[in-house]
């Protein structure tokens, strides 16, 4: 499509009242992506040159999203309900300036393919006045039908306007279009609403360019990709979809997922090679892991950096900011969060790493805590290179202990420990005798009585 | 049905060798029930008037748990195997007291509905003498098939006895049937056991009915609600149909289940609106989930209540008496029990809150854990409103934390605290300047010399 | 095949370079085993005489393995890569010392079962030359096909070679093949490299066993047990199949699995009868579970053995040396490694238990850790009979704690702790009144200053 512009309108609009949700439909999520988010990604994969996000009334929620992800994005408001090409008439404006190709996409088709908007796109370098984009679901009742003769689109006939040979055409409408942007405007302007409903639809475009001698086209997509979401279950769906095609790229591209139909991608998720999962692993947004990393069952991961030969888990919560550089050992019960540990450093069981810096090398016994919430702010902890933490230490931040140092078991530390020192904060050992004897005589009693 | 009486017959004395089990088969479980228990809660939601559980002999337990779900049922012993319809004569004391209706179910077919027991007794009211219940499995063979006439049952006819043209229905005999309750016990006592096996087979009732110029008619339920449960590969699947019906009325009623696959609820869970839960999560029995909670990835909750705007997990784990107020967090690594905690309230990380009441707003830090067990008797911990509980703080219970008092980090708290003021129980740190020099330098000639 | 004798030769030079990895295809794992340790152990249980183990050169690696399974395996390296006659001719030396019958198996079909690997060699019995083992795969483009008359095998023909009526033929060759052990060398040297790619190929003893005047079969196998595994997609599939192979042999066995999809196996999981095992665990390798045995949900286990009526998790992470005697009660977030727990005796709550001996009853509280790790060696803990831990305590190994002794809350433990005393190590609780609501009002002020 090379130097052609291209102009996309997203219709974002549709309040999704089957979702039974106060959230609108389009920021409903997909692998850790709202919907809007999806298809915005996928247009700007397919050269976008400008984008038009059609939004309802008062939804500042939906704007502020689609301004997030595509910063350029003209937002317009559409503030009557009168049909598709009354939705795309309310983004006049970005009509007015031209393109030389128009797409007009849903924001709740989040499973579209910017390789699926190119070949949609294609006829009108060509030629065509507009090209839609045709699927074949398993059942096609309530859809309307593709009325075509070989690549040449007739007609788009609603279901109920549908002889019986028309309804017996599989090939359906899927409702995205791209339209010729010469002339676009006054194409739109020119379908009425002439109809039982009294809306304007964008099917009409069809045999509006065919009145003008232009041709227009089918072009198919797989069924997968232009399913819209209209419900929770059928959100479900489609994260099913997404995330098939997260794990197969993830073990072509060198990845063992043991268990793939347990582990939850986020859009982003990046794996290097050698990478291997064990089953049951979730990834939230913003994940890095590098080559010969190990992730055994139960991990949760967001917005993490793992370096090379890192291994985490079981049962290891990475939050964001974790940055683990390479050969760090993470082990079970685990917690990190905005902390950078260098390599080879071992955090191996039931702690909390929050605010903290610790050095290569440092070990941190079991029940190691970083206290870095006094209930009013949040401080750091430097741990140094070659430290090692005894069991059930807690580090109460601002704390900085040194290169080499030792903290000794159950301290609390409050005081900088300089390096290759150790630090101890523990009340002496004292037994008593029989004791334990006596008190269980006691209770025994006690409970005998009551 | 309105005022018809309705006697319900369960038949419970199944021994069910197949499950390779010492617990009788229908006291295993289907998504947290007992199958006895899916089928008297089916029989009640369809209007029993009275309902009687014909059990095996020595199965006490089997009666405890008809008597837990349904406490007015009546309990009879079948003392020996000598078929369907001698089962049911079991409960002939039930019968003699009379009802306009007699339904007969299995209690191993834990999915039948209720909605299917009306439609199977709606006959009787237009005056039909028997009702059977059929199904069409993907391979019939085995089953009894149901010769029919339009809705006209003629016979079921056994496969050993059915011809080739019979055994070609596939229309089979799913076993449960309503009676018309005037004249069923008459009408049970007809039938002989004069077949290869000497035993009395309730499915003779048909023929009877019949000879008596009575309509039999046959009614057809889908397949999953009449697969009966005689193995753990098949009570495996009855729990995977259950928790799909499970999964999909929550994602309907407003729920969103990123990976509904991954998610267990049981019988009587109930989620809110816009309730979001991540993937592998675990609903025991008892967990009431309100508006805009968050649940996230590998929580297990039993037993507890969450009110509005709740933020749990990940790994966090309800267990039975917690109850969670408005806008509380659970984090990780987490476990409550028997505790109210108050509207605001956080425990974030690495911590046990057992028999304790905790204020509204209090803050209780990584590594907190109640000690409410001396190893006799469990007490109670309370902690006041805006309270804040330093890292890794053991409070033996029974003890009272006040109203906005502080504890310090690593202390044991043995006595209360009163409102407002401070607790440390802590030793000093003390600094050994080189101790950890000296310390890896002689372990490391130990290690070399060994 | 009783007293004849068996060789079995096994390619696993194949380089893999699908699987994008540094590690060998065979070495790849399936079920906790490699693929090539699954084959070995089929042709163990198949009756093999002798294992021949052909490899790739420079792979140290794959020999080890093949060792360490099969220690008396001859290993043999095929330096070029001439194809399947010229990889099985690497053998030469354990062809050259006979035996009755030769099989010819991939070490990257780890799903082939022994049964199938005895009907593929049973004909030889009946003085076949060659058989070989054949399927149906719902395509069977690019496969050779199996032309057939009756059982006989009348020749293996190439998809490229191959006449439409050919092509047509559902019945594919699998690779895997049985030669009768009399001449199978001379045979094999017979096989020619006239063909487009210059290679001998093991295809070709067909054709050459006909020629002498000998029966060639075919036998087919379910299309599941020859796959190949060329992928991590296909690797996937395979551990799928296997998973549910290991999953309803468990349920048969009696165990119950409410969840099977999200239970996973390794081959040699041992678990006894009503056995529990709630949705999503994860069972490494070496574990052996006896009955009535409760696994919550979320436990991850590995070399462990439980005794009946132990109950662990849900979060229980048992690592290798765990043994847990009878009645033993694992909780939530607890870790044990390399330790001996006896009958009865309970860790609750958040603790790691490692290199450690639990007496019999003994009851570890919440926060309970053994450190056994000084940064250069680990030491073992020994807690006596009925001792009483109390919350977070600190054990530092080498330390023994006496039978029914019981150290106090939050206690670091450096020194033996007689039979039936109390061990305590803890700061007094000193209360400063007021000082929570004086720090309260400076921070705020901070804040409001900052």
């Amino acid at each position: 499509m090379g130097d052609r512009s291209l102009l996309v309108i997203v219709l974002a609009a549709g309040e999704g009242t089957r979702m039974a949700s106060r959230t609108p439909k389009v920021l409903h999520k997909v692998a850790g992506r709202t919907m809007l988010h999806h298809v915005l990604a996928a247009t700007a994969a397919a050269g976008a040159t400008r984008t038009a996000v059609v939004i309802g009334p008062d939804r500042d929620d939906v704007a502020a999203e689609a301004h997030r992800v595509s910063p350029g994005a003209q937002v317009f408001v559409q503030r009557e309900r009168l049909g598709t090409a009354h939705a795309v008439l309310a983004a006049r404006k970005a009509l007015e300036e031209g393109a030389d190709d128009v797409l007009v996409l849903y924001a709740d088709t989040p499973l579209v393919r910017a390789e699926t908007l190119a070949r949609l796109r294609a006829p009108l370098a060509a030629g065509a006045g507009v090209a839609v984009l045709g699927f074949r679901p398993d059942d096609p009742t309530g859809y309307g039908r593709l009325v075509t003769e070989g690549a040449a689109l007739l007609a788009i006939r609603e279901e109920k306007d549908a002889s019986a040979a028309e309804r017996a055409i599989a090939f359906c409408n899927a409702g995205l279009m791209a339209l010729s942007g010469k002339g676009a405007l006054a194409l739109l302007e020119r379908i009425g609403n002439a109809n039982a409903k009294g809306e304007y639809y964008l099917t009409d475009a069809v045999e509006l360019v065919r009145a003008d001698g232009l041709p227009a086209v089918a072009i198919e997509a797989p069924v997968e990709e232009v399913a819209g979401v209209n419900s929770r279950v059928q959100l479900a769906e489609a994260e099913a979809i997404l995330q098939a095609r997260l794990r197969r790229a993830a073990m072509i591209g060198g990845a063992t997922l043991i268990a793939p139909e347990t582990v939850f991608f986020s859009a982003d998720t990046v794996l290097g090679r050698d990478v291997l999962v064990e089953p049951h692993v979730v990834f939230g947004p913003g994940v890095r892991v590098g080559d010969d990393v190990v992730i055994h069952s139960f991990c949760h991961l967001e917005g993490a950096v793992l370096e090379a030969g890192v291994t985490i888990g079981p049962y290891a919560r990475l939050r964001p900011g974790t940055r683990l550089d390479a050969g760090v050992r993470i082990g079970n019960f685990v917690e990190t969060k905005a902390s950078h540990i260098e390599s080879g450093a071992k955090v191996n069981h039931l702690s909390y790493v929050g605010d903290a810096h610790v050095g290569a090398g440092a070990n941190l016994g079991a029940g190691t805590i970083t206290c870095n919430y006094d209930g009013f702010s949040k401080y750091r902890t430097e741990i140094g290179e070659g430290a090692f933490i005894g069991v059930n230490s807690a580090l109460v931040a601002p704390v900085r202990i040194g290169k080499g140092a030792y903290v000794g078991t159950g301290a609390v530390i409050t005081e900088d420990v300089p390096e290759d020192a150790l630090a101890v904060a523990r009340a002496r050992q004292v037994v008593k005798e029989g004791w334990a004897k006596a008190f269980r005589a006691r209770r025994a009693k006690d409970k005998a009585g009551s």
